[in-house]
């Protein structure tokens, strides 16, 4: 049996699943080659103005007007369902669509709020996007691997039961790489997933199915997992919003990976969302509320804390990492943000990285420590060809598996990094770190390499949000002077990524600038709270972006 | 350079550092085969009256009577280090005394309170004994190793640190086994420690120098360690009371290990108290008002809850955990602590054990998952004798050690194992659950074999609690007719731990029979005050023992 047989059966699953009624005929859809298509409903005339309303519009905001019985559940259902369709017609983000469960389940929350004038809960009536591997009872469940294109869920993943609580409505599901280890969104079963922003750019990954469902808004609220990146690259690319939380308080029960048991660092779960970091926060309450550490006892019992949105904190800016440079746009963003910032009043220094390199090499170590012996034999299994995003990352590994000892070792270094970041923050009197999400903005499909500005939060297990700033890349960055003028690559590495920008500024057009705001261990709702106060500032006073 | 003069060392260094003015000349101790030692302080005329109300005090107690200014910390101090040379004269129980320092930090704390009116802290003024391989700065730390005997710790261990700044006294440092893995305290490097009930039998272990001072009233207060007993086995066989907590939640900063990083079963640091369980609330709420996940960030941010003492909970009493039926005197202590429970108006059921023999395959396999060889090579590094324990123990590790891949399967194992623990526990309604902390009261010197009764709750990571019943072994339990009559052991284990009652019930005269409170995971606080309502129920009945 050939991989391409057995890969069919996902791209099959998908097409049955597609609600054809809202399917626009091929040759009423924008050229191929148009890179930008993050307008096209709004110019294309396909929906209507309420339509676009609703879309455009936050969870929080329909949760109020569903409760206020301005908006019906089916209709949001409906008009996000419609939007989804067109986003995966230009995008390819999808796996499967609910479209039926989830108009049946909008009629239910419709039907309860009429009996009962109330809401089921924090979440009611929103539609929210999930990232394939998250599994669904009865639903395949592949992970990106073609060996897994028959495997059944046997149960909602726990997070999903504690949203389903909450009130949410599941419309459809994501799209993700092979191996789950690119910022990219790759696979062989349902190919390539592209950014609204421009289609030549990746969407980001490895949850890049919900960063192109969040920028083309094809849902106000997505759940994404992150174990490098794979949450906050996809929000940074795609003009979104993503939070990754501390390890073990989201529920990660039925999430399916090809390392399970794997704990010296953990994947996690959490939102993305496509208009507020207030959306986050719902998100984060909804799933906590349900205190999902009383069954999945891995998790710690903390509940998500009321806190305040303080100004008073110091904000270290990290302009580079001590590795690799960001590229133009990012620190002209940066620099905006550090002015905008100081003109506010609040407390800004510069943050200077502490080892960064020592902290890849513990985590680039520890993705691996079996040598990528389950991943590939996952991958020879099927006999799916390899792709060269998942060659790279499994590059990262170790030629042989690592040893109990050698483990053990590993983890007394990340712990002994952890501590040393944390009181190294603590000395320096910085609360927060703002920082780049990634070395630039969206990478061009295929070229995402280099990781660290996000992953090296998850070797520190920080929590970690980005936020648009409402900047894109637009001539005027394209156009600017040779800025390499003097300056000289520290590394191989450093070479490469520079390369990538100067190379072609114009392959990044249209494309949005995000920025990342991290905090210190479990201080996840100080973050969140202090992430508001800086998009506030930096977005805000811009007057580029709306607050929904 | 042989092993012996290597190991003399240790004994060097305790033998200089006691305080010779309150060594007993050897011909007023007891005859060396007196067993029980335990009321020697009260019938030797060593000790004045305030003496011995001091060192019967509770730290609570201590503190408030400190706090009113009727009692000094120096005499408080001086009254456990004095009972504590005769405790080691009669027991060997001390690795090292710290005389000087401890009466120094006492008359500092005396001049604070003159000078304030205050007491430093919740532990004002406590002597606190240490188990040795909690490291204390300047000092050795040998963990019961001949071939650390000279490293020299470079910072006291984070959980000293708090107890520092609450007030407390570090008087005495105390013994365990080679390898930390015995429930017995034997090592090569100042011997063994006996029971001060019955100096033939086992003080337990690894804490067994911690159960000791307690038995002895050395200290009102000790920190031992626990990956599978060794906190509440001593606290059981010496009438004393401990507390393993929650994984995570104390700190272990600076506590020697032969397996640091090995993450998949981790050992806690916990109290041990003389006279009460508030003690070990008290401890508890010191270390954790610290705050030590601020500097130590692989723990959890929980504050110690303060929780009330409700009665309307339900106890499962657990009679036998399907492998190794008790000895008789637990089981009827049982059965008196359930009459006792059911005539207060406590809920009680039976608890039927869940598959306790799957998760000690899972626990001990993970004690050694690199087949043992750190310790192997440790051992090996000095040439000292492998002690029969300590074999024994190594018999549960596996020939090789195990692949990353497998130590993956463990862990999935183990976590699938809490989870379905504790849905049954929901389930059935139990709240707590009731059990021996060992198979039978205090082992032989040498027979502690049997550890599943205690490293259940460690692989599972139930948060349990021992108290003392107030009753022992005395010449009823002794004669009573062969109980085995038609009983047949269920296994050669089984066999093998009946035979150690059965061969000479005598051989346990004097013995103490405690009791374990055990809650589910993170429910620290709860459990605790759960333990204190049985403990009232089961004893302050029963006006065998007071509550100090």
């Amino acid at each position: 049996m050939s991989w391409q047989i057995e890969a069919l059966k996902a791209k099959t699953i998908l097409e049955a699943s597609i609600p054809t009624q809202w399917l626009l005929p091929k040759d009423k859809l924008p050229p191929s080659d148009q890179k930008n298509v993050a307008d096209f409903p709004r110019t294309s005339g396909l929906f209507t103005d309420r339509e676009l309303s609703i879309t455009d519009m936050s969870a929080t905001a329909l949760v109020k007007g569903m409760g206020a019985g301005l908006l019906s559940a089916e209709e949001v259902v409906i008009a996000f369902l419609k939007r989804a369709v067109l986003g995966h017609q230009l995008l390819n983000f999808a796996t499967e669509f609910l479209a039926e469960n989830a108009i049946a389940r909008a009629k239910e929350l419709d039907a309860h709020y009429k009996r009962t004038g109330k809401v089921v809960g924090p979440l009611h009536g929103v539609p929210i996007s999930v990232k394939e591997h998250i599994g669904m009872k009865n639903r395949t469940c592949n992970a990106g691997y073609v060996a897994w294109v028959n495997d059944i869920a046997p149960e909602d993943a726990l997070i999903l039961q504690c949203l389903h609580k909450a009130g949410a409505i599941f419309h459809v599901r994501t799209n993700q790489p092979q191996s789950l280890m690119h910022i990219c969104c790759t696979n062989n079963l349902t190919g390539t997933t592209t950014n609204p922003y421009n289609r030549a750019l990746s969407p980001g990954g490895s949850s890049g199915g919900e960063g192109a469902s969040m920028g083309f808004r094809c849902a106000p609220l997505g759940i994404g997992t992150d174990i490098g990146g794979s949450i906050r690259c996809p929000a940074a690319f795609c003009n979104a919003y993503g939070f990754r939380p501390t390890m073990r308080r989201n529920p990660t029960q039925g999430i399916k990976s090809p390392e399970p048991g794997q704990e010296a660092i953990l994947g996690v779960v959490g939102p993305l969302a496509a208009q507020s970091l207030d959306d986050l926060e719902l998100f984060q309450r909804a799933v906590l509320d349900a205190s999902p550490w009383d069954s999945e006892t891995s998790l710690v019992p903390l509940p998500w804390k009321r806190v305040e949105e303080k100004r008073e904190f110091t904000v270290g800016i990290m302009w580079d990492d001590g590795i690799v440079r960001p590229h133009p746009p990012i620190t002209r963003a940066l620099e905006l943000a550090k002015s905008k910032l100081q003109a506010s009043g609040i407390k800004v220094i510069d943050w200077h990285p502490y080892n960064h390199a020592h902290g890849w090499d513990i985590i680039s170590t520890l993705y691996f420590p079996d040598a990528a012996q389950s991943q590939k034999h996952l991958l020879s299994q099927s006999n799916e060809p390899i792709l060269p995003l998942t060659s790279w990352a499994f590059g990262y590994s170790r030629a042989t598996p690592l040893s109990v000892a050698e483990a053990w070792a590993l983890n007394v270094s990340r712990d002994e990094y952890r501590d040393e970041y944390n009181a190294l923050m603590k000395e320096r009197g910085v609360d927060f770190i703002l920082c780049p999400a990634y070395v630039g903005v969206a990478a061009v499909l295929g070229e995402s390499q280099y990781w660290n500005y996000t992953a090296i939060w998850n070797v520190l297990d920080f929590p970690a949000v980005v936020f648009p700033t409402g900047m894109k890349v637009e001539d005027g960055d394209v156009q600017n002077g040779n800025e390499m003028g003097a300056w000289r690559a520290r590394s191989e590495v450093e070479e490469r990524e520079w390369r990538k920008w100067w190379v072609d500024p114009s392959r990044y057009l249209g494309a949005p600038v995000g920025m990342q705001v991290v905090g210190r261990h479990f201080k996840d709702e100080e973050t969140l709270a202090a992430a508001k106060v800086v998009e506030e500032v930096v977005c805000g006073l811009e007057g580029e972006r709306k607050r929904v």
